[in-house]
């Protein structure tokens, strides 16, 4: 007789009813690969659907999981803090296995959720939530294998990159970019959690965690969304060859952690650059590896649920050594102050002694101009923020800056 | 007392000097990593160099290796088959654990050995012989966890791809472009391997043996390299605002496996696209997943060591699951007829009735022409190989063709 191994789903939704899919189709290759089949066996939801296999399986109670001795593996995708929070933690003191896709509970609660798996001998694993379909735990994982991580960079919140690319792509306004975003379904109502960069400081916080080893709370990264960038802005980076992406990062110099979620002018040269629309990619550098980039769907139903169902049958293959993990040490977050950057900033005006003027203290610095707009941009060299912070206090007329990586 | 796990290598040029450097300088974390000490104690080599920690452990014999029961795993980076294979083979034999960097003898060998070592109880890995320091087996392996691969598409070969950068930059012809390659160590003095696409080839065959847990044989491959690719190809293509690059993949279609290595031409707005330079790229596609692209640095003394590192530590690494895997069993490859591609073909002259006997005997096709040049391209639609030759038979004057992924 085959081996059946009974696990439980808490959240039906989009990425849930993707789990069950992906499993019942997938079923013949998953016995093939695990010598065992996996079976569905109850799922924690408010609906009821019509008369069928899953509405069968289907509990409105936490308690019929948790106190289900059969269940070896509970997947998490209902989002959000509560109750999945409270319900992974008692599923794991339960000695269940907890795979979740769930990035709001793991930047929150990771390290004390690591600990009670570690203490109960289960595992906790979280690819889905981050990069969706993008084996970037694994990657960064493996990656760290053998050496120490210098730096992680990418863009890791689909919703922003599809606004920032329209309005590259079409001239768009902010606003106008989020309501398409909104109307075809890629940015939620109430979009403050992706477009105020929420989503990728957490996200940003999870891998900054397993590459540090080190807890890395997402309250210390210093996050700025994209609702001040603008359609001029975009003028500005087209004549400069370049385009505007919300990047999410870290970076060690000298054995400090720096860590940022901005939006940054990036050259057309740069390999983060074709990411478009709601794909996403991380760059991974490490001391001898050199640069590595991992690219692909950011969210949706089966990429999404397809990382989780990894997730899952990781935790039942023989021998398997895939355990991302950080100690309950919280890293030391270096103010964004001491990092450096190039700087693009736009002034009020063409008044030519103000141009002379900034392009004086701003050092190596070049000035651009759009034909018919009463004002001007420098676009500075590579400065430390507190001096650039320095230098434009002594200037007038400042619009915006926006950090640079070209 | 720490545990010291005592390893040889076996070539020591710029990937197993590299080795070598990565596993001291790494030595504390990866005692942290393992729990245990990794010693270099037997290196073979020809060279004997002055007097230092090195040289005490160079031996000329392989047989040292082979006899000595305290070394636990073998590190191959001599490079070619003979006598690469044989001492592989006896080191499996010999119950050693084998990393390899070297995709000859994997291509060519690789179901033996990895036969050979599943009987000996030991791991055969070899993640630096496709795409140097890109943890693209790793990838691969883990993005078949939970599903069939529907396709593998990448740029697998540094040196063609620097050639066809520097083409498609400078309108350079293949010849100068292959000359500056190897004067910078790019290419080889005898670059067949490279430029014929026959190394493409190898790595091809390796992934899509993993992908598909048959053997696919590198001779099953349809392989042509790029040394036919001239300077008016990327006028055109640029003409096109698209780019000509050397490919390499495999894809499964209704079951049946195909598999190719052939420049073609790509669009820009393809995320490979920006693979430049000596860069390589892997693009996969899952029916779940999604396409999940992996980039980095395909060559190199560093990176390439550093996947290697990767492999080592992951044989020693309590609970390991990673062993990439394919049977005896060898895939039939289809027939190139029968894959359908875009295909750009050049014509002689700029006579209107031959043009317009290739718009309608092409169909759905496209007419590209260059300023003062006497001759004209088609691009065709999508169209059956075996179709598209039978229709260019009914033309007259065809310079060239060239298949397109755009």
């Amino acid at each position: 007789m085959i081996d059946m191994i009974k696990i439980a789903i808490m959240g039906f939704g989009t990425v849930g009813s993707g789990v069950y899919e992906i499993l019942e189709k997938n079923r013949e290759l998953i016995n093939r690969k695990l010598g065992e089949d996996i079976e569905v066996k109850t799922i924690l939801g408010r609906r009821l659907f019509s008369e069928n296999d899953i509405s069968k399986k289907i509990v409105k109670e936490f308690e019929k999981i948790e106190e289900d001795p059969e269940i070896e593996l509970v997947v998490e995708t209902m989002g959000g803090t509560t109750p999945a929070y409270e319900y992974i933690k008692r599923s794991l003191l339960a000695k269940k296995h907890v795979v979740t896709a769930n990035k709001a509970v793991v930047a929150a609660h990771g390290t004390e959720l690591l600990k009670i798996a570690h203490e109960c001998g289960v595992n906790f694993l979280f690819e889905a939530s981050v990069g969706g379909g993008i084996p970037i735990i694994r990657g960064l994982f493996s990656s760290l294998a053998g050496e120490n991580i210098k730096e992680i960079s990418g863009i890791l919140n689909g919703t922003t990159n599809y606004i920032l690319t329209k309005m590259d792509q079409e001239g768009s306004e902010f606003e106008d970019a989020l309501g398409a975003a909104q109307e075809y379904g890629y940015a939620e109502r109430e979009p403050e959690a992706d477009v105020e960069g929420y989503d990728t400081c957490r996200k940003v916080a999870i891998l900054a965690s397993i590459a540090t080893g080190l807890e890395v709370a997402y309250e210390d990264i210093y996050t700025e969304g994209i609702t001040k960038v603008d359609k001029i802005d975009f003028e500005y980076a087209q004549k400069m060859g370049t385009s505007i992406k919300l990047f999410g990062g870290m970076f060690i110099d000298d054995g400090k952690l720096y860590s940022y979620v901005c939006p940054m002018i990036i050259s057309s040269s740069d390999p983060l650059y074709m990411v478009k629309s709601v794909y996403n990619a991380v760059m991974i550098e490490g001391h001898t590896l050199g640069k590595t980039m991992f690219y692909g769907s950011g969210a949706g139903k089966y990429p999404t649920a397809s990382a989780v169902v990894a997730d899952v049958l990781s935790v039942f293959k023989k021998n398997n050594g895939f355990k991302p993990y950080w100690s309950e040490e919280r890293a030391y977050v270096e103010d964004m102050d001491k990092t450096s950057h190039r700087y693009f900033v736009r002034f009020q005006g063409r008044n030519e002694e103000d141009i002379a003027h900034c392009e004086r203290a701003f050092g190596k610095s070049r000035s651009v101009y759009l034909e018919g707009k009463d004002e001007f941009a420098i676009l500075t060299g590579y400065m430390r923020e507190k001096d650039f912070k320095a230098v434009l206090e002594g200037t007038k007329g400042m619009i915006k800056f926006i950090r640079a990586r070209i």
